[in-house]
Order: structure tokens, then C-alpha cells, then sequence
């Protein structure tokens, strides 16, 4: 078993905020994340496939092909985006780090042409990243 | 005479949009950051002040205070804002990295207790950068 | 599961130095790293913390308040300080990341608002960090 | 249980080729990683060794000692080389991160002087890392 | 004046080594950079453009257009090549970083769709860089 | 004219404090930084020398041999050391990072076989860093 990881970035705006609560709330839950208008980050999202090294090629998954599919099937879809308005696979969540990895997860996890989806590590900020590992404990 | 740097952070949403254009222009000329739900950037502002050093301090500026002011006068009117609408100071101007950058200068010139600002360099990705000595050439 | 990660900073000197020793025995044993007037690092610590995001917040744990109690718990207790002389749950240790990480994670263990501490992460410079899991394998 | 990584560089050509296959079929596989005359990288790996600190020194291992036998044992094998042609341990196999990663384990496993080889990681760009881990899932 | 940077990367194999000297002489005056098979890097360019913001746009120049430039007049032309074989514009000088710099001046500085070409840096590894503005001083 | 580059690191304990003063000064102008027992640092120092390169060689200047003069001159003077305390050409004033680069330009100017000593970069944190040309204008 080897673990291969590509990593990718996108810059997207965020608010969090849960439209089933007042405004008081939102406010007193999120702090700045809710400002109305939204704020940003320069996202990277690290996903990682396991399995085992072809003997002919050396590797467990053509990278080109795995950059190919984040690019189409994750990044495309968020770059440069509104996480709230513009992403349908994010529309009834709060798009916080845990939930847009959750999503991120959902989408590769059948689209893989070689290999096991193994994690998505995704860093918001220097300081704030989440892994999801599709429920299995790290 | 020697440089002294201070970096500090913010994460905010932009949208590059002039609206004495039709969306059609705008569309062409910013492409995709013309999104009109905004998105964003962890930026990084470098600050830089030339001065001698104090010679009881070794200092040229003392970096705490430096801190404190770039906080006060420029990291907390953008940090989770959309740089569009939430901040007075570019309200006037497309909020390109160029532009923000001269308004920083604008703010911090007059601002510092010692030293002189030397450069002003924004950050908006891994990839691209602006610097901004107030029109002196580098 | 989700694993959340906030990385925290501090700058600290230490001295490794085993006080049961001879000045010849603790030479050869950490070399340069026992320099007597001790020497210093700016560290990185990542606190990992396992759980659920909770449906109304998408949330496993509150960032802003897991970055308080670091800075409350650890931060302010070990920055800017000698690590071997001005830290009490340092007092009896050699101050080696490792044996530091170990302190940080029996501090912060029974202190989280929320989700179940995973792992501490200790950077000690670009080439050397350590990982702690309460003695659990990774 | 702590986990303790030393971070080493070396910069090496290398070529994705395998001599069985025609130049058809290795182009068509590896793209412009067959160039004939090669490409290079920064490599960086990450070796990680697992125990118990010790309680007078309260290191897993001396750090010293493990970039030495790093250095020894594999950087300056493969450091300023090509990998396909100059380097021993990848004579039989195609010379991606994987097979890298699984040939510096096999070197490293039998060699430490304390602890237990945990992991090795191989970070071929920013962008493409690999983890080994003797097999083991992680 | 402001000056706007972009950054670029490619991975290549390069060997310093002069034609004109003997084997000996090249092995003693570049060492290990001598490997007669090369070795190689991920180098990362920056390319500075100076000039003054369009007061419409709020740019000196569009950053996507000088990323397709950079893209094809020079990342194209080296990446995944070996620097002293596989490029027309390298051919008759020793690839250092200092010439490879150079050489990009010399191709980028009469294609620029708007500003000023500033400086060229090339990074060769975390440790090493060089930086070009044209046979200006700094 | 090509700038050269080349990156060093140590490792350092300092504390910031003007013997001339009572300790509430001390106090009150360097606050945390003249903790009695020091605090440290990773530093990273940037030494770049300007210079045409030779055409036999393409290089301003030996980077090998620049290495081993910063690291013999400078490195070797300050790493794992108390920079109030351990340190010669400190002695006599207050370490900042200022001080600091005015001494390893000091140092240095003289002793570079090839090119001329052109600035002096020195990183005291991620967040901090200052530049001296020898008292030149940048």
C-alpha cells in the first residue's frame, strides 16, 4: 500500500451562516465568518489515493489523469466561486471546511480510475486545515 | 539604513468589475474574476520601513507598535470583508491587488511613529504579488 | 469523523541537558544543543481535534475558541520564554519536542469545549517535528 | 508512542521509462515525464521513526545521528544524480516517488539505531507527494 | 509605479559543464553539478512588470495574459526538458541560474502586452536564487 | 549585473535588553523580548551578491564556496548559541535583527572571493525580517 497525493487550490468566498437562525444568532455563532457580503481564502485541497504500485508503470494512479479529474470534477466547480450561491454540491450546507471535504469526498470517492480514495485534506488558511477520510478513523 | 518588515494577514472577498461598463466588457476584460458573487484571497501585506537603527534600541521601528498600527489602520477594515462594498477606503476603485496596495500606502504614510514607509507588497495568491514604493521607482 | 486542525506559533529558547548528569555526559549526548546560555526556535504546534461537524454549524469544533484555549493553555505559557526555566509543566522534563508535544497534549486533553483531542504536532524548525497521540499508534 | 520526523532535500533527474514497452507506448503512458534526456526535481523526504522517548534524554532517537545515516544511506546516493542510471537501489524499477519511497525504506528499516521506521514520504513538487509505510495501512 | 509579479514553475534536468575544458577541469570547478548524466530541480520563476495601474481596470497588465506569455515563450520550452540538450535558446551557454535568468530577459522583454519588464527571478532550489533586471542595478 | 542568492539558517536564543537601562525600562520598551532568560529563534539569513558572470562558467560567483565562507564566517558563530552572551561581534550592542545584519554584513564584505556583497536579509519569524545594503539606498 502506498498513499500518492496531488494537491490543487481555488479561491472562493464564504459566509458562514444558517438560514433557519435570526441574524443575532448568526452573528453570535459565526463572528466575522458571517459578515453579509462574504469574505475569502485561497483554498488547497491535498486528496490522496491508496493502492498498491503497478509493477510496468511504478505507480499507483496516473497523476496527470487524477489532476485531470479534480480539476473537472472539484476545482473547476469552486474556483473563484460564492460557496454559498454558485455550487450546486454545497447549496444546503454551511460551507465550512469539514462540510465543503465532506463534499469534496462524495464526488471523487466513485470517480477514481485507479486507486482508493483514501483522504481529502483541505486548508482553508496557514493555520486552519480538516481531513476527512470518509468516516474512518485516522 | 535599513529595512524593516512586518507581515500580517487577511482573508476577503473581491470581485474586479468597473460599473461604468456593461457586463459584456466586464466579462471580457476580468474573466472569470468578474464572478458577480464575488470571491476571495488569503492575503498577505508586507510592510516595509527604512530608517537607522536607534542605537540604545537597535531598532528602527519598534515592530510591536508597527504591528499594532498596520492592525488598527488597514488588517481590521479588510480582514472578512468584501473588499467591494464593506471597505470606505476603496470604495471609488476596481479592488485589484494594484489598487489596494496604493491605498495601504496612502493610509500608513502619514501613520508610523518612526521610520519611513519604504514599500508596500500585497500578496493576493502563491502566484502573484504587487509592490508599491509611492510612485518611486525599484 | 472529521479531523480539525489549528497550527499555533511561539518562540522559546531551551537547553538539552540532563541535570542527573556530568558536563562531559550531556555534551556527548546532545552536542551542540547544550549550550549552557541555551539556544532558541520558533516553533509550530498543531492541535488536531477529532469529531462530528454539527448539522447547524458545519462545525466539529469552534476554531476561535480552540485558538483561545491554545493561546490561554500553551501559547502564552511557552512564548517568549526559556523553555527549561520558565514553564512549570516543563519543570521535571527535558525540553525536546517530543517531550514538549507531551505536555501540550496532557494540558489541552481535558480542556476542549468540544470533539476529542487527536493529535499534537510539534515543528521545532523546517527539518524536525514530532507527532503525539496521547500514546495511541498512528 | 511519539512519531518523529527529519525532513531531508536532493535534487535528482530521472526518467519514466520502461525499457520493455516501445517509445509509443511509453510516451503514450508517461507523457512528457519520458522525455529522453530525463527532468529533475527537488526532492524532499520526510523519514519518520516511532517509540518511546527515552526518560533521560527524552528523545524517541538522536536526531544527529538519523540525518546522518539519511545523508549516508540515501541523499547522497541519489542527490545530484540521475535516478534512472546512477543509482544502485532503482536500477530495476521505474524511478517514480513510489518506487523511490518503497527503495528508501527497504534501505532505512534494517539501519536505525533507535526507534521503529514509521513512514517515509517523498514529495517529488508542491504540488505531488507519496507516503510509504512498509505495507501498512495507514 | 507598480510592480506586479508573477510566478511560474518547471521541473528540468540540467548539468553544469563547459565544453571547452577537460574533464578534470569540470569536475573540479563544478563538482557534483558535473554528474555527467545531470540531475535536476523545480525551479520557480518571478517575473516582474512595472507601470502605472489603468485607471479602468485598476491593472498594469492583465495577469492571465501574462501567464499564457510566460506559458508559452518560456515554461513550455523547459519544463520536464534537460536544460542543456532539449532548449534552443540555452544552447551555447552554461544552464546556471544565473544564464537561464538572463535568458528569459531576452525573450520576455520585447513580448509584453502592456508594462514594463522589471526583473526575472529564479529560484533553483529553497536555498539558492538569483535575479535579473536587465543589466540595471538594484 | 545578476544578484545571487544563497540562504542560510540558525538556530539562536537572544534577549532584547540596553544594559545603560533600569530593568522597568527595559521593561517597558522591549516587553516580552527582554524576558530575563532569552527566547529564540529559527533565523534564516539571505546573503546576496552582485556580479557579471563569468562566460566560462555562467556564474557571479562560486555558491558552493559562498556556502562554506557563510557558513565558517557567520553560521557557524551564531547557530545553537545565546547572541547576547556567545558571540564576539555582538557583544557590544543590543541583538536585534537590525544588529544582527549589520554585523554579518560586516563580516562578510571583505571576505567574498568573486562578485560584491550586495544586501543582507535576515528573518527572524515568518512575520518578521529586515534588509541592509551596506547603508545604500534601496
Amino acid at each position: 500500500m502506498v498513499y500518492v497525493t496531488r494537491k490543487g487550490h481555488f479561491s472562493a468566498s464564504h459566509r458562514l451562516f444558517n438560514p433557519d437562525w435570526t441574524d443575532e444568532k448568526n452573528d453570535r455563532m459565526f463572528g466575522k465568518c458571517n459578515n453579509p457580503r462574504g469574505h475569502g481564502h485561497n483554498y488547497e485541497v491535498e486528496v490522496t489515493v491508496a493502492g498498491d504500485p503497478a509493477p510496468e508503470t511504478g505507480m499507483v494512479i496516473d497523476l496527470k489523469e487524477l489532476a485531470e479529474i479534480m480539476e473537472r470534477e472539484i476545482l473547476e466547480q469552486v474556483d473563484h466561486k460564492h460557496l454559498n450561491y454558485d455550487v450546486d454540491f454545497l447549496k444546503n450546507v454551511v460551507p465550512t471546511a469539514e462540510n465543503i471535504a465532506i463534499a469534496f469526498w462524495n464526488i471523487l470517492e466513485s470517480r477514481l480510475p485507479g486507486g482508493k480514495l483514501h483522504s481529502i485534506r483541505l486548508f482553508e488558511s496557514d493555520n486552519n486545515f480538516v481531513e476527512y477520510r470518509g468516516g474512518k478513523e485516522s
